[in-house]
């Protein structure tokens, strides 16, 4: 039992283990990034980014209304009532999706809808529900070519004055370039594991694919002549191969890749030539093996014989599970 | 705005969305579960059982002990100390994943490794530490051809006494037939989502494959003039569509499969035509439309356009989130 004179506390494992891992991000001699892969972005979900993202460009691209309503110059707005209105003339209206071609001037105002491009000159919005339309009948025929769309809306022949009930601020209601994302920016550091809300920000920012950490190959062996394969016919003191599935479920949950070495029996050469051999093809080996004390000296013994430094924890003060062996093995043997 | 006056709690929105959901493994006019699908349980990580699971046999099927030591009659044990051994014959050891063939008379024991078979006669198992193994050069030759494997470790000519240092109690140190789980009992109920270690309390049982809920299909509706295709060239005024892709993650996410129905243009005809097909080809359709008053009233009169009872929520008391409108539309129709 000498195996258990220094069970080691969880958390003291853990750290002992991770200290031995190299940075997943380093760089090998070739100057290349190891273990990477470029993917979409829109199959990026759990994945771990392997580069620093910065933005390409700001966020909005173009200054937006964040309200349906007009986009004024805040200036001719001030000091509005609803007794006492601010008038502006309609000059026409920005549909959704396009570039705005107006120039605001004093007294002017464009109808706009949440999202729509804020035209040049437009430094606010005012809210729909705070303004009154009055139609007037044109004097003379003054179309300026601008306005077809808001002409289309059965104002031909018209002039339209827009009544503000309200005043607004500089910069209400709007949304100016830059706002949520300046170009240069980073806005996702390296290492970091991509949910939803980051698949939305990179789509965002057009950055369509992405480098990431490749998925861990876990491989997992199991051990034991009592195990047996959960499809074959079992006979009283056999036991189906339980961890095998659970521990495939637990790296597929964490976003690795188990690959299945299969039941090996109880016998050292087997168990060390396959350890051998998942070792070369994965990055980490787990080995759920015989819980004999016997079977315990023999794990350790094969995973101490795979390489440097071999065994680094060899029983964790833990319930179940004292039985654990953590090891590990540098990489260039 | 008149859409805005009855603004819902989020917690009332989503109970009266459910309220109007049927039971998934409802029974349907044929008497066969609707919606379901039969997979294999290795697989069946984040689904939903859409059957109740019976254990088929008890676990453990034998009786193993849980140590490495001798298995007794508890009763030989009784009073037994350092210096008052009790002494036991070693009639032979159990090899792990056989069935043992033994059969425990009083002031016999047998060698047993952890998981092994328990000998008939056996009540208990004394650990290894408080043991003391003692050979005796045997006067006869009285093989009794059981102990083969006892006696190919070198022990052929020996009778071995085992010194028992401590008393163990009836049931010590051994699992009995049906201690984790006895036949019949209902191990896990319909409904239950299907985590790591349910996997492994299924294959434990030799339940290989599942019946399952299927996959809910949500369709994804992009809507707004001003959307486009995030592979595609912007303009300035134009904006990616950022939410069907984080809509389609989220529904991965939480195990759905998301169906994208591609960006729709600001006209109620066609979004209609959309909504329809994925409604009929989907469990679920959610609609990001424009944010702008119209749209939002466009929306709800395309949701209720489809079906009865139509829009059910229409502003949730939330921010972001507001302008939510949830409906239902009962499938018969």
């Amino acid at each position: 039992m000498s195996q258990f004179l220094q069970l080691v506390p969880p958390d003291e494992a853990r750290t002992l283990l991770l200290s031995h891992l190299s940075d997943p991000f380093s760089f090998n001699q070739a100057g290349l990034l190891i273990n990477n892969e470029i993917i979409d972005t829109s199959f990026s979900m759990g994945r771990v980014l392997a580069e620093e993202i910065v933005a390409p460009h700001s966020l909005p691209e173009f200054p937006r209304s964040s309200v349906d309503g007009y986009a004024v110059w805040a200036g001719d707005t001030f000091g509005a009532t609803d007794s006492m209105p601010a008038y502006l003339n309609l000059i026409g209206e920005i549909p959704m999706g396009e570039t705005s071609s107006y120039e605001l001037k004093s007294e002017q105002c464009v109808l706009i809808h949440t999202g729509g491009m804020m035209p040049r000159g437009a430094d606010a919005v005012v809210m729909l529900e705070y303004t009154q339309e009055i139609k007037h009948k044109r004097v003379g025929e003054q179309s300026n070519g601008e306005n077809h769309i808001f002409e289309e809306r059965g104002n031909h022949g018209f002039n339209i004055e827009i009544e503000i009930l309200r005043p607004v601020a500089v910069e209400e209601n709007a949304i100016f370039v830059g706002e949520d994302v300046v170009a240069g920016t980073v806005v996702l550091p390296k290492g970091r594991r991509i949910r939803p809300a980051e698949i939305g920000g990179l789509i965002a920012l057009g950055i369509l694919s992405l480098r990431v950490a490749k998925k861990p190959r876990v491989g997992i062996i199991s051990s034991g002549d009592e195990i047996v394969n959960p499809n074959s016919q079992i006979r009283l003191g056999q036991v189906r191969d339980i961890n095998s599935y659970t521990l495939s479920a637990l790296v597929t949950k964490s976003d690795g890749e188990p690959v299945f070495y299969g039941i090996v029996p109880d016998q050292m050469a087997r168990l060390k030539e396959v350890a051998a051999k998942a070792l070369v093809e994965c990055d980490a080996v787990v080995i759920t093996a015989g819980s004999s004390a016997s079977m315990r000296d023999m794990t350790a013994e094969v995973i101490s014989s795979l390489g440097d430094p071999g065994v680094i924890v060899h029983g964790i003060n833990t319930k179940p599970g004292k039985p654990t062996i953590l090891g590990y093995v540098l990489e260039n043997q």
